[in-house]
Protein backbone atom coordinates (compact mmCIF):
# COMPACT_ATOMS: atom_id res chain seq x y z
CA UNK A 1 0.00 0.00 0.00
CA UNK A 2 0.88 3.39 -0.52
CA UNK A 3 0.36 6.41 0.84
CA UNK A 4 0.63 9.37 -1.63
CA UNK A 5 0.81 13.37 -1.28
CA UNK A 6 0.08 15.99 -4.07
CA UNK A 7 0.78 19.46 -3.90
CA UNK A 8 -0.66 21.28 -6.89
CA UNK A 9 0.07 24.74 -7.31
CA UNK A 10 -0.58 27.38 -9.73
CA UNK A 11 2.07 27.90 -12.64
CA UNK A 12 3.93 31.24 -11.45
CA UNK A 13 2.14 33.40 -13.93
CA UNK A 14 -1.37 32.48 -13.62
CA UNK A 15 -3.43 35.04 -11.32
CA UNK A 16 -4.50 33.96 -8.01
CA UNK A 17 -7.44 35.18 -7.75
CA UNK A 18 -8.57 33.47 -4.25
CA UNK A 19 -5.23 34.22 -2.99
CA UNK A 20 -5.90 37.70 -3.30
CA UNK A 21 -9.01 37.48 -1.12
CA UNK A 22 -7.16 35.79 1.53
CA UNK A 23 -4.46 38.47 1.11
CA UNK A 24 -6.92 41.44 1.28
CA UNK A 25 -8.59 39.67 4.30
CA UNK A 26 -5.41 38.92 6.49
CA UNK A 27 -4.34 42.93 5.65
CA UNK A 28 -7.85 44.19 7.06
CA UNK A 29 -7.56 41.86 10.29
CA UNK A 30 -4.32 43.64 10.71
CA UNK A 31 -1.47 40.89 9.28
CA UNK A 32 0.12 43.81 6.71
CA UNK A 33 3.04 42.51 7.02
CA UNK A 34 1.92 39.06 4.79
CA UNK A 35 2.86 40.24 1.64
CA UNK A 36 1.91 37.60 -1.16
CA UNK A 37 -0.95 34.33 -0.60
CA UNK A 38 -0.84 31.69 -3.11
CA UNK A 39 -3.18 28.96 -2.45
CA UNK A 40 -3.60 25.79 -4.35
CA UNK A 41 -4.61 22.18 -3.54
CA UNK A 42 -3.21 19.26 -1.28
CA UNK A 43 -4.63 15.77 -1.66
CA UNK A 44 -3.68 12.73 0.02
CA UNK A 45 -4.09 9.54 -1.92
CA UNK A 46 -4.18 5.40 -0.98
CA UNK A 47 -3.16 3.38 -3.55
CA UNK A 48 -2.97 -0.71 -3.21
CA UNK A 49 -0.19 -2.46 -4.73
CA UNK A 50 -0.41 -3.58 -8.67
CA UNK A 51 1.53 -4.72 -11.53
CA UNK A 52 2.36 -1.07 -12.46
CA UNK A 53 4.94 1.16 -11.34
CA UNK A 54 3.01 3.68 -8.44
CA UNK A 55 5.68 6.57 -9.79
CA UNK A 56 3.99 6.12 -13.71
CA UNK A 57 0.95 5.58 -12.15
CA UNK A 58 0.91 8.91 -9.71
CA UNK A 59 2.16 10.84 -12.77
CA UNK A 60 -0.73 10.03 -15.37
CA UNK A 61 -3.27 10.48 -12.60
CA UNK A 62 -1.73 14.06 -12.24
CA UNK A 63 -1.78 14.41 -15.79
CA UNK A 64 -4.71 13.54 -16.86
CA UNK A 65 -7.41 14.32 -13.80
CA UNK A 66 -5.68 15.76 -10.84
CA UNK A 67 -4.23 18.73 -12.17
CA UNK A 68 -4.74 21.26 -14.97
CA UNK A 69 -1.31 21.51 -16.08
CA UNK A 70 -2.21 24.48 -18.97
CA UNK A 71 -2.37 26.99 -15.29
CA UNK A 72 -1.15 24.11 -12.41
CA UNK A 73 1.84 22.86 -11.54
CA UNK A 74 2.22 19.46 -9.55
CA UNK A 75 4.71 17.51 -7.38
CA UNK A 76 4.36 14.29 -5.63
CA UNK A 77 5.73 12.30 -2.71
CA UNK A 78 5.58 8.72 -2.23
CA UNK A 79 5.52 6.46 0.73
CA UNK A 80 5.30 2.67 1.03
CA UNK A 81 3.32 1.51 4.16
CA UNK A 82 4.09 -2.01 4.53
CA UNK A 83 1.35 -3.70 7.19
CA UNK A 84 2.50 -5.54 9.93
CA UNK B 1 11.52 37.40 5.00
CA UNK B 2 9.42 34.13 5.65
CA UNK B 3 8.28 31.56 3.38
CA UNK B 4 5.34 29.96 5.18
CA UNK B 5 3.31 26.73 3.70
CA UNK B 6 -0.04 25.85 5.67
CA UNK B 7 -1.34 22.46 4.38
CA UNK B 8 -4.71 22.14 5.39
CA UNK B 9 -6.72 18.99 5.68
CA UNK B 10 -10.32 17.32 6.85
CA UNK B 11 -10.53 16.09 10.16
CA UNK B 12 -10.17 11.93 10.06
CA UNK B 13 -13.88 11.83 10.85
CA UNK B 14 -14.95 14.37 8.80
CA UNK B 15 -16.73 13.05 5.36
CA UNK B 16 -14.88 14.44 1.93
CA UNK B 17 -17.02 14.19 -0.55
CA UNK B 18 -14.79 15.94 -3.12
CA UNK B 19 -12.42 13.22 -2.36
CA UNK B 20 -14.81 10.83 -3.18
CA UNK B 21 -15.84 12.50 -6.39
CA UNK B 22 -12.45 12.51 -7.42
CA UNK B 23 -12.19 8.67 -6.43
CA UNK B 24 -14.97 7.62 -8.70
CA UNK B 25 -13.18 9.23 -11.57
CA UNK B 26 -10.28 7.47 -11.08
CA UNK B 27 -12.20 4.57 -10.80
CA UNK B 28 -14.16 5.28 -13.78
CA UNK B 29 -10.78 5.79 -15.70
CA UNK B 30 -9.55 2.34 -14.54
CA UNK B 31 -6.92 3.24 -11.78
CA UNK B 32 -9.01 0.73 -9.45
CA UNK B 33 -6.20 0.34 -7.04
CA UNK B 34 -6.67 4.16 -5.43
CA UNK B 35 -8.81 2.96 -2.43
CA UNK B 36 -8.69 6.63 -0.79
CA UNK B 37 -8.59 10.21 -2.13
CA UNK B 38 -8.92 13.06 0.67
CA UNK B 39 -8.63 16.56 -0.61
CA UNK B 40 -7.18 19.37 1.21
CA UNK B 41 -5.75 22.58 0.78
CA UNK B 42 -2.17 24.16 0.46
CA UNK B 43 -1.24 27.96 0.66
CA UNK B 44 2.10 29.60 0.24
CA UNK B 45 2.31 32.59 2.14
CA UNK B 46 5.33 35.19 1.59
CA UNK B 47 5.27 36.95 5.19
CA UNK B 48 7.55 40.24 5.79
CA UNK B 49 9.75 40.27 9.30
CA UNK B 50 8.16 42.58 11.85
CA UNK B 51 8.20 42.62 15.65
CA UNK B 52 6.46 39.76 16.70
CA UNK B 53 7.14 36.05 16.50
CA UNK B 54 6.65 35.25 13.32
CA UNK B 55 5.37 31.31 14.65
CA UNK B 56 2.48 33.11 16.54
CA UNK B 57 1.44 35.36 13.93
CA UNK B 58 0.79 31.75 11.26
CA UNK B 59 -0.66 29.90 14.38
CA UNK B 60 -3.13 32.92 14.82
CA UNK B 61 -3.67 33.40 11.29
CA UNK B 62 -4.54 29.48 10.71
CA UNK B 63 -6.66 29.94 13.88
CA UNK B 64 -8.61 32.59 13.09
CA UNK B 65 -8.90 33.01 9.23
CA UNK B 66 -7.39 30.36 7.37
CA UNK B 67 -8.16 27.06 8.82
CA UNK B 68 -11.83 26.22 9.81
CA UNK B 69 -11.24 24.42 13.16
CA UNK B 70 -13.78 22.92 13.61
CA UNK B 71 -13.35 20.22 10.79
CA UNK B 72 -10.28 21.23 9.56
CA UNK B 73 -6.57 20.43 10.94
CA UNK B 74 -3.22 22.57 10.17
CA UNK B 75 0.47 22.16 9.65
CA UNK B 76 2.86 24.56 8.92
CA UNK B 77 6.67 25.22 7.85
CA UNK B 78 8.30 28.07 8.30
CA UNK B 79 11.83 28.62 6.22
CA UNK B 80 13.39 32.25 6.69
CA UNK B 81 14.54 33.89 3.35
CA UNK B 82 17.38 35.84 3.64
CA UNK B 83 17.63 38.42 0.79
CA UNK B 84 21.28 38.68 -0.82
Amino acid sequence: MFKVKVYITLRENVLDPQGAAVKSSLHSMSYESVSDVRIGKYMELTIEKNNRDIDEIVKEMCERLLANTVIEDYRYEIEEVVAL
